[in-house]
């Protein structure tokens, strides 16, 4: 494990280049299951020089539908400017589509129900508009469940086993990732296709809020469900100064109680964000009382990401480390982005 | 043509039969390219009956975004509910498969821009939802463009240009029915897509102020574009005493003048609609004192339908018409919707 902990900034060029040699031969693809990065030119780029072919975007914290539609307005105006590096996902088939085309398909999900108000119907609605997976909650309770921050979880509400039914037949997918535990295991015992927890790690590794017991990952893998792993700081153990070590033997372990089939990323990236964007991650519209969230009035903002993951062209560092860790190329392959293509394609259609 | 004007209510029923089965030897579309009924299973039932392969159904005459999208929650819960009967239609080949399926397609547009509402990101947004067709102006001056029954028409404005540019751009169509002439023929000039007129008539024909001059229809069609022919007593020569055979005379001499190509039909039928309905078509929000449209204080209400046209049972009439009066049965095929599903298939799509 030495040399894999001490994989330094200087050799990442290399590591970089020989992922993108690896996978334009065995076009496999690397999906990253949860961002939300300050989007950019820069950002696109990177994407595509890092060889990430699909991301599954956050486009609504607290954001009405109307205002999430703004945000598509703005993935609208990035789509026809930058053809050559980034396209709109919908399916696994785009996945492949951007894997032969060597660019990045990009996939829309909420991190909070909000965009869907007090109206079922537009749980279709967002879905043709290209949202593919939506938190029930996030950290607060919200109409359809309790969130992992709230005072009482009471598990999914009446209005959330309509909203459920409705995901599960048009193909939007559950995502528990800020939900209390009872919350999320109600989601998964209520929806009749497998749900996800798109970015948290397990908390018998790092007993963070955010992460999640062995209880509920056990009972989400078990139906079929999908646990991204998290690279924001919060969730990993030690911080910004966790090892690449650490993280890849937690998967190596991770896979090895749930199933390889169930794991793959979701590093909760945030690149080029400015510390503003996590306070209203936090605070929304809802609170006048600052609410840190997982940070502190000490460290109000974005902490520090690893050494080893600081951007989207360190992908290579994660798949070197999780070959060193043990896991099989195939393995490797199917937690780089194989199992989330597998999950996409069952995943996004009708029912 | 005696025998012809001469179409008895008694006889419908035959001739519902034969086209029915004319169609499905053939496969010939029908397209209906304009109609606001009060849609129902009974009226999904009538569609279904007559041989309706695809509707251009308007789902907005004042609403605002988030209003449309309630409209559009409205036949999604139709498409859920009646899969057998209707299904939504986005492309020319789901029109084919309306034809294979004995379905009809229904195809969203909009009657005044106020959908987009100041914003034009949200004409890509519309037409991700499925609006095909969308009028500049209602009436009345718009941000877009002038209506017909407005004081002065000043042409397309400026964002009125930049909408008819991101119009072309994702494939939803400039409709002019109620527009002005001088906006009407700016709009033509302006779009480098073909454009439509989806419902009216030649004011040759019949001087009604929503019906269109020479010189509109002779520039709409010289660029491509498509005339619907109306069926709505208010456009008819005699009104709700309108002959089947002056009718079909009109789409003789107008086929003859623009070309058979360019001629199809646009009902504008509004099938089980109560009065209220018509009065807010022309008021919205925009009055306290009635407007009355094309209707008057002494006949505010919807008029009658000729008796050869009450539904869309009644198609088969329209067939026959056009047969008697001298069209040959490929062009006959044209006007009852080859003309629009080659006008989909062009127009649709990104450019």
């Amino acid at each position: 494990m030495r040399a894999l902990d001490r994989l330094a900034v200087g050799q990442q060029g290399d590591h970089r280049a020989l992922v993108r040699i690896v996978t334009s031969v065995k076009s496999v693809p690397l999906i990253d299951n949860l961002q939300y990065s300050n989007w950019s030119e820069q950002v696109f780029r990177e994407l595509n020089s890092g060889g990430v072919h699909a991301v599954h975007a956050t486009i609504a914290y607290h954001e009405s539908f109307r205002e999430m539609v703004l945000n598509i307005e703005a993935f609208n105006r990035w789509f026809e400017r930058f053809p050559e590096l980034i396209m709109m996902g919908r399916t696994g088939d785009d996945v492949r589509r951007a894997v032969d085309e060597g660019r990045t398909a990009i996939f829309f999900g909420f991190q909070n129900p909000s965009p869907i108000e007090d109206d079922l119907g537009l749980v279709e609605i967002c879905h043709t508009l290209g949202a593919r997976f939506m938190q029930l909650s996030y950290n607060n309770q919200s109409p359809l469940a309790t969130g992992c921050y709230e005072i009482v979880d009471a598990g999914v509400t009446r209005f959330g086993r309509q909203v459920i039914a409705e995901m599960n037949r048009v193909g939007l997918v559950v995502d528990m990732s800020h939900s209390g535990d009872r919350s999320t295991l109600d989601a998964i015992d209520i929806s009749v296709r497998p749900i996800a927890i798109t970015h948290a790690n397990p908390s018998w590794w790092h007993p963070a809020r955010r992460n999640k017991s062995d209880e509920v990952l056990g009972a989400l893998t078990s139906a079929g469900g999908m646990l991204g792993l998290s690279l924001y700081p919060h969730h990993l153990k030690g911080g910004s100064e966790c090892t690449i070590g650490s993280f890849c033997r937690m998967a190596y372990d991770a896979a090895g109680r749930y199933g390889i089939d169930h794991v793959g990323l979701g590093s909760d990236l945030c690149q080029d964000q400015p510390d503003a964007v996590v306070a209203w991650m936090r605070n929304g519209r809802w609170t006048k009382v600052t609410d840190y969230g997982e940070g502190s009035a000490a460290e109000p903002g974005f902490p520090d990401q690893p050494t080893w993951f600081r951007d989207n062209g360190d992908f290579g560092n994660i798949r070197r480390g999780f070959e060193t860790v043990g896991f099989t190329e195939d393995e490797v392959d199917a937690l780089m982005g194989g199992n989330w293509l597998r999950f996409y394609d069952e995943s996004f259609g009708p029912s």
